[in-house]
């Protein structure tokens, strides 16, 4: 592939001559997709852009993959300094470490950088940002962000005569894909991990993924791009699904609701509201039924109204799209402040306390069924102005324990949540009380 | 608005000068956009985008916009020529005449042209890219297909890692409104349509979206996009929906579809293969359940996978939106071949014929209910090797007239036709047969 290195036919004159930090399902990918469309490249961005220089934990394991007459580093960050690269790919991933060292020695050589690495921009976007503009180039993050999807250029170039009121979307493909199968299958979120986990679509190690941290990373990005804003990932309220059980799933399903996980950014009175957690969605919002391993963001602009973008959010082709793209994007020259405007120009805008959050709520209750038990339960509801929408009830069974499912209107969350506390300690819970949010989308 | 030039903060230093002509809905809106956004766009660019000249056809008009300090055209092509506009917006409309001319003048002028006309972009898109390219400058079109959904930015930049197979989407609102009421209320196109045109969601002279040329246009610049090809405006196969009934809907519901009209481009063995008519889509893919208003393009790459954006297809704010993105683009400097490689390069493709297509049907007979009705259909489509997958014949009233429905096996097109024509004749027909094609998405 790096053979025919004669220069594109395009102005540009000279290739792009990459090299790639880490090797593995992505880096393969990024790799494979540079050798199978080099003409095609060539045409679009009028030069070649040339594998030059690679480097990896382990030089013999087999990828599939011609690395015939590219350079092996044994230190990734050694790819800065070297003088046959004219921009690297950071694919070695963990928010610090190499990752990180590579992507400043990059700037500090002036060259710019692609990374799908989600978490290193999350923690250092702005750092970085900083250190790219300030050395005259470009850190181009598509891949950390839902896959394949083009939405960092949606929002910083597609969507950029809107000012933006709220970004949100599913973000996690392993979680989308157990609360799909949750649902379809009526079976509780341990059974469906560990088969997910033996199918190779969740981690050994499911933490990042189920605990909402992954979103979470990608959320922070977003929030970034779409308010102007320093990224702010210590901002984020998360919550995992690990507390959504099968019953609620029933539930939301009678009362018309699917339950997402989602990571919701907007702007709000109190400064910008970062949230990732389960939701309850209706099933006449488009996002409701993003089903299985894929994600979508949905962009809400005050002039485009409702964007959604959706498509697989992972995986080795999705994730090596979005590098390239961004790699076609400095190899026709053609490069931008990282997240839309001067980093340094990028607000410190205050947090939004999620005390302050205003929503409608789903509470499932387990109580055990004798008279008087909803007394205590509405009277804690009402000293705090909590109003209620519905209640399901039923099944009585004396002495035995119950599910009560209710929704709410929609009040604050310190409300909400001063009210469970007090329902927590009732008599009658059997378990603590489980609430999820209802999303209006 | 205009008042406060002084240059942007960023790099680039002065403001970028546009002239608007056309001020219809689409125009105001642009207006009101870069009135109420221009600290943000300055931000965003690095330099303000002004208002500095605008030409429409009745000066005094109320449009509720503030035009004091901009200069007035009488002659929409003279803004090419104004020394004080540095970009040219073009809202007229048409696939020739002014529009046209002014794009011309505008090049001949060295400067660039933004356009919301998918008419224009359909028939002269190649010649004008061409004319652009020679003149150094870009040609943007965003607006022209799919109102605010950044489609084009995400086909030439977001996924240009990729060789595109198909690319099909929702293109005209107006259909897929009338279509979705049809489902929901179970009513005929008639009545629906004579609601929409009362309620300004159709055109008085329905027929450039109802007979699918609106959706025939945006195609042609999509594949021409996806494929690196000439727009081929003359080589898509057109239907529109008027021949849709309400009877077919519910039979769509019945076997698990709904009817959409798509644009449907894709790369096959004998060309590209661009058509444009309803379509039966499993309730299972996305897309189907994009309803009322809203477009949405699909489009399916090697590496990428499937991906869907969808949004507003229509209107002021979301074409004003994509009008705006254009001019981003040209004030941060931003620009490239227009549709992706320079348009000397765009491939003369030879169109798939129609009859080659294959794919499967959904058939709807009205006959005569008596003995041996269906022996003469199967025979024609034995003869023609057409495989009966489903048929649903039910209500039996010996005499009466009835409806037959059957869906069939892939096939060719050119076999399916010749069936239908041999069908048509059977004298147990009381109807044209209708057919609609099944597609696989």
């Amino acid at each position: 592939m790096a053979e025919g290195v004669k220069g594109g036919p395009g102005p540009a004159g000279g290739p792009l001559a990459i090299g790639i930090a880490g090797l593995g399902t992505v880096g393969a990918g990024v790799v494979r997709l540079l050798a199978e469309h080099g003409d095609l490249l060539a045409a679009r961005c009028g030069r070649r852009i040339v594998l030059a220089a690679v480097s990896a934990r382990a030089r013999g394991r087999e990828r599939g993959i011609d690395l015939s007459g590219v350079r092996w580093h044994d230190d990734a960050r050694s790819l800065a300094a070297d003088e046959g690269v004219d921009a690297v790919v950071e694919l070695i991933g963990g928010a610090d470490g190499i990752a990180l060292e590579l992507c400043q020695a990059a700037f500090a050589h002036r060259k710019p950088v692609v990374s799908a690495n989600k978490a290193l921009i999350a923690h250092h976007g702005t750092a970085l940002a900083a250190a790219a503009e300030g050395a005259g180039v470009t850190l181009g993050y598509e891949a950390a962000v839902a896959g394949g999807i083009p939405v960092v250029k949606a929002l910083r170039e597609g969507l950029a005569g809107n000012r933006i009121e709220r970004v949100y979307g599913i973000l996690n493909g392993t979680c989308n894909y157990i609360l799909t199968m949750m649902r379809e299958e009526g079976r509780e979120l341990a059974e469906i991990l560990a088969e997910a986990q033996a199918l190779g679509y969740a981690e050994a190690d499911p933490g990042f993924d189920i605990d909402g941290v992954d979103t979470a990373h990608k959320l922070a990005i977003l929030a970034s791009l779409a308010f102007g804003t320093r990224v702010d990932f210590a901002g984020i309220h998360v919550e995992g699904i690990r507390e959504v059980g099968a019953l609620d799933i029933r539930y939301a399903g009678e009362l018309g609701y699917h339950i997402k996980l989602l990571g919701i950014a907007s702007s709000t009175a109190h400064g910008i509201e970062q949230r990732v957690h389960p939701c309850m969605v209706s099933i006449d919002a488009p996002i409701a039924h993003v089903d299985g391993v894929f994600n979508a963001v949905a962009v809400e602009g005050d002039f485009v109204g409702g964007t959604m973008l959706g498509g697989r959010g992972a995986g080795a082709g999705p994730t090596a799209s979005a590098v390239v793209a961004d790699l076609v994007d400095i190899a026709r020259g053609r490069t931008m402040p990282v997240f839309g405007i001067p980093a340094a120009t990028l607000e410190r805008t205050p947090t939004a306390p999620m005390g302050r959050h205003v929503g409608a709520y789903y509470i499932r209750l387990m109580v055990v069924d004798r008279p008087g038990v909803m007394a205590g339960v509405t009277a804690a509801l009402r000293d705090e102005a909590v109003s209620v929408e519905a209640l399901i009830q039923r099944g009585r069974n004396p002495d035995d324990v119950v599910p009560v499912v209710l929704t709410t209107h929609e009040t604050r969350e310190a409300a909400m949540m001063r009210a469970l506390a007090r329902i927590a300690k009732l008599d009658s819970m059997r378990q603590p009380p489980r609430a999820i949010r209802i999303e209006k989308l």
